[in-house]
């Protein structure tokens, strides 16, 4: 949504790198794992051991000293912000956008919530499955789908903008469709590495989630969506607080947190005009 | 919670009755129905029924023509509305509060999820269960613990406040021991009312939600909790402005759903004090 010829991530300008992160199935991951760590076997994955994979990409395969910006949504916010505290020298500029430097409480029920939906399903059986556990994926898809966009989004129906009849044409054609391609360990997994995050769990700080945000050297612009449910607003305004050069921005937009995830002109407008600025500065 | 000597609901001033809904257990229920409509054979109930059956209770039990105030939380709030919409001449004052007139589709989508829940244990067995669908209705309980309560409330471990030492604590001795001691069909019984609820539906009114809450002629103090997630604010304003005789109030709190349910006494006494002046009126 970003990345393109006159957008903000422009390729003529910039060499982009996209990294899949560990468990979502491209880079290692439950679901292609080796036999002794596949599966329910692969092991607990922290957003510093994504940075440090990214780390070793960027320098040694790439040979590349200083990053111009760091940049995510949601999970890839959570990366971001990562990046700047393991890495103050190297990153220049952020801007994580609805993700938090450190998982709340009320997200970490959320994310219990799809843990208990996922693992019920009697096919998942431990995480050692023939099939995909398909009516526990469903399950998970739909109590995800209250989450994922804001109160007023259903209210307007606009999944229509998207092509959708109908709310269940939505539930089912967005919501399902798109974990039922998902492999269920790589779910869980991911949803680990979501709990687990904690910038202030690098080991120089302690715990403290103020001391990590506030040892960022990088130029930060953070962004929150104005309606997202579990990344809100607040929350994210708070940590932006603690960061030394932070310009926080809310995406004016009911599309809660898929605000940020190229679904909307507008919103990626938003998003994009941001990081240009960022980018010139 | 609001009934006692000096409260806004004060026996020695009212005579007050307390109905349980249908479905809940108490009153006729899949739990507890004859045989040919027990279980997953019980009729959909919708709020109209429940207040014909009150209605009934009201005038052929008790022989009571006016009553001065109907008054609800949640469910309670959805029959207090459909009690003003369907006995208009019967019902002085309302205070409906933390419910809507109608069903948001935010709101569905929620209950949906619930619903994927609770039917995805193999043990509930499409409602011919032996033994309670026990880790459905965990799971049921962990989805809803992020729903009932606001983002701030868990920011602040407001749940210390209930005698709660962790977070973890708090979904076991809350969340799930408020539904284990539920019945799995009950629980989608009355899943299913709260889905129906419009009292745009009574029939005369011809699907007009609109219509409907312009009938009501009885004085109406709506109230929303301020960061309630399924029944917001601002969806609650909207219909208070359709009703002719209506002052909207927001309890200022950050419990959520839950601001109206007695748990927290700043917020009870504000709810407690708003019916006070209501029924001075």
């Amino acid at each position: 949504m970003l990345i393109g010829p006159g957008k903000s991530l422009d390729p003529d300008k910039y060499f982009i790198i996209v990294p899949d992160q560990l468990g979502n199935g491209l880079s290692s991951s439950p679901s292609n794992a080796a036999s002794e760590q596949a599966r329910s076997h692969f092991p607990v994955v922290t957003n510093r051991d994504n940075v440090a994979a990214q780390y070793r990409l960027v320098t040694e395969k790439f040979g590349i000293g200083n990053i111009a910006l760091v940049v995510g949504w949601s999970m890839g916010a959570q990366q971001t912000l990562q990046w700047a505290v393991s890495h103050p020298d190297r990153v220049e500029r952020i801007a994580p956008f609805c993700g938090t430097a450190k998982t709340t409480p009320h997200n970490a029920v959320f994310l219990e919530g799809l843990r208990a939906v996922l693992t019920l399903d009697a096919a998942w059986n431990s995480g050692d499955y023939d099939g995909q556990p398909v009516a526990g994926i469903r399950a998970f898809a739909r109590v995800y789908a209250g989450w994922g966009f804001s109160q007023p989004f259903y209210k307007q129906t606009l999944y229509r903008q998207m092509g959708f009849g109908s709310l269940e044409e939505f539930l089912t054609g967005f919501w399902e469709k798109r974990f039922l391609r998902r492999d269920a360990n790589n779910l869980l997994s991911m949803l680990g590495t979501w709990q687990l995050n904690d910038v202030g769990a690098t080991p120089e700080f302690g715990g403290s989630l103020e001391s990590a945000l506030g040892s960022i050297k990088a130029r930060a612009l953070v962004m929150a969506g104005q309606t997202d449910l579990y990344f809100t607003p607040e929350d994210i305004e708070a940590e932006a607080a603690l960061i030394p050069d932070a310009r926080f921005r809310v995406v004016p937009s009911v599309w809660g947190h898929q605000a940020g995830n190229g679904l909307n002109a507008a919103d990626t407008q938003f998003v994009d005009a941001e990081i240009k600025n960022l980018l010139a500065s």
